[in-house]
């Protein structure tokens, strides 16, 4: 199998642990989002048509999309699951992984922080006051999330007792939220999975500063 | 089946498709996301941790984000099957869903468009070109990914001959860029798709105009 990734690029990150935790070996192309790799013509004709990162290939079966990515991975590699296969059990992982790969990541990556500078001219204050706003107000959301979804299938993780897609979701989040200096302490529950999950070797081995490309 | 839905709110649409599709019956919660009653702490503690629409409940279980409620409905009434079984099938619908409710929406929906104009005072034209911009970037990878899907799994619908998950998410997108004045017309596939889809009586159904909450 082969990886398009980027080593800071949280939609790859979650690719990366869910590929950790299922120990599948893959060959990982490093392409660079600062300088445009994933818009470039054969990335996207050969590679990805959604122009972005991650995306895999096996077998000449080319796919991108962080979350439709590990959905495929839990097909073809069921060990371990990923996404439960019951209904609410499965509906609190997807609730809380869409929580953040669509409230809470879009608003604040790359292109859109970029869009501000370039386009818009907003100095460095003004985005971090946007960055700020949407962790403030979707992790609000994902804590009141995990808090349920502990009370129904506790465990350490964020649903249950095993790591799920969503927890592939929430620990890229809050590795750039720290990153960008965001004052997370209020997240209680989210910090205390963070702070367990970061010392997993599934999530060691998926961390930005443990890839090929990855440069300080 | 209560769910709570805003009519002009296009992830709350996305259900509604979904629910009318499998002939499901419900009562209609009307939640003005324009005057923030999603926000209101009693939503919030009783209907949505998330504090957005849409949501649903069911005999106690309560759910919200838009693709796990179409997946939870996909497995609670099969017929007929949104999201397909099969690996590559599957695949194809999650990665053009999620290019729609990871790329395009979150970036131009209502609270970061509001956020541009109140707390960032950014005048009418910026905003029509922020949304415009993100429209572009992003219906152009759609484009780029039904035409695969399309050639892989042809038919009428986005992929395959029967509406999926990836219509539930197109024509709500497609509907909104219409309605802000955005110039589709490069984008062939996609609005060959839109313009048969609105013909269906399940869209039509699920439409903004015709919700009892609609208002002009």
């Amino acid at each position: 199998m082969d990886l398009f990734s980027f080593f800071n690029s949280s939609t790859s990150y979650r690719v990366r642990i869910a590929l950790a935790l299922k120990g599948v070996g893959f060959d990982y192309h490093g392409i660079n989002i600062r300088t445009g790799e994933h818009r470039e013509a054969a990335f996207v004709a050969e590679h990805n048509p959604s122009a972005s990162v991650p995306a895999i290939e096996e077998g000449g079966f080319r796919l991108g999309q962080s979350l439709a990515i590990i959905d495929w991975l839990d097909a073809r590699f069921p060990e371990p699951r990923l996404i439960p296969p019951e209904s609410d059990h499965r509906a609190r992982v997807l609730e809380l992984s869409y929580a953040i790969a669509c409230d809470i990541h879009p608003v604040n990556n790359l292109r859109v922080l970029n869009y501000l500078t370039k386009n818009m001219q907003v100095p460095a204050a003004g985005k971090a006051e946007w960055y700020g706003h949407w962790i403030a107000e979707g992790m609000a959301a994902v804590e009141r999330l995990l808090l349920r979804a502990g009370s129904e299938f506790p465990g350490a993780w964020s649903v249950g007792d095993e790591p799920t897609m969503a927890d592939c979701c929430l620990i890229p989040q809050l590795a750039n939220a720290r990153r960008m200096g965001c004052d997370l302490s209020a997240y209680t529950r989210a910090t205390a999975i963070y702070e367990a999950a970061i010392e997993h070797p599934a999530f060691i081995a998926a961390a930005p500063e443990n890839q090929p490309d990855f440069a300080p």
